[in-house]
């Protein structure tokens, strides 16, 4: 409706499938980039296009990097015997900023969700049992996310490592820190609860 | 921080200068355009640099169109009598969004706010003085925005105006429809009590 106008229109089309972008908020994008510079318009097209053309996923681990293999994966200082399965990039982003983890990656790219019809085939998880065997993993952590498709794959991959003598892990579930009890729904506290460790 | 990949912090930084883009959702966005199929974040790429290479404003009304004169310039079933003078080319699409308007606009980009360096010479005022004189314009209806720039535009214009014969009115305020008093603001309520007319 904006103005009327194809290009236009097209353009908040566009924005419209960025996650969280509805009418009103496209409409505003669009009309901030007709009335804004031209240059930090064309920035930004340059800039979409650019990082499409450079970001490519690691052949090894599957994170998006504009190296193959990624800079994680050949980071030397790294514990190359420690695996963290993640669904997404996001994850691996996640983590990093958190400092906690010194090992590799391994980025499933989706998790098992047979009403989406995703099965095992269309995830890395080949991938990563190939990985698991050639490259002397100990430990595979797997930090699928708490939900129901993210528990069920976890699940389905450890059964697949098991025969390999790999030690499999899940990441905790519980309060998140500096929360409390009070703000926790009832299936984190049940597994907060499963999960309690000794002092 | 985001992968510390160049390309994607190039992206970020870009997405950023949207209005209301904070840092978590331009990360957000630039991953979903990694992850997303490539022609999704192609045809946004390409969608920006069309946009912004086809929408010129039309040297008359000073709106955004893709013609010169724009699609509301040259439409001969609107009344040429009636100028609406709006700050943006935002006001324009919200005006017509109404439906409750057939003349012709005049867009200013922007207002007098010396704090911002910005005075009448910076805006498309000298045009409107010119416009009213040479298309026989019987009415000039400010509607600036609410604020107090928008207020001391519209008074700075209409002493201009003054001297050349036209009718100049400005557009009300008070109580928005559907709305109860005591939703409003004191001076909404004072502008709505002073603006008021017969029944």
């Amino acid at each position: 409706m904006l103005l009327h106008l194809p290009s236009v229109e097209r353009l908040i089309e566009a924005f419209r499938r960025l996650p969280g972008v509805g009418k009103r908020s496209a409409e505003r994008f669009a009309l901030h980039l007709l009335a804004a510079p031209e240059e930090d318009a064309i920035e930004l097209g340059k800039a979409i296009l650019e990082a499409r053309r450079r970001v490519r996923r690691c052949t090894r681990c599957g994170n998006l990097a504009e190296t193959d293999p990624c800079e994680i994966c050949t980071d030397e200082k790294r514990d190359r015997s420690v695996l963290c399965v993640v669904e997404r990039p996001a994850g691996v982003i996640a983590l990093e900023g958190s400092g906690g983890f010194r090992g590799l990656y391994h980025v499933l790219h989706g998790v098992i969700s047979p009403l989406d019809g995703v099965g095992p085939d269309d995830l890395r998880i080949d991938k990563l049992i190939t990985r698991v065997k050639e490259e002397g993993i100990r430990e595979v952590i797997l930090a699928t996310n708490a939900t129901v498709e993210g528990e069920n794959t976890a699940l389905y991959i450890s059964h697949l490592l098991e025969p390999l003598g790999v030690s499999v892990t899940r990441i905790a579930h519980g309060v998140p820190m500096g929360s409390g009890l009070e703000y926790a729904d009832g299936v984190t506290l049940t597994r907060a609860l499963a999960g309690r460790t000794k002092i």
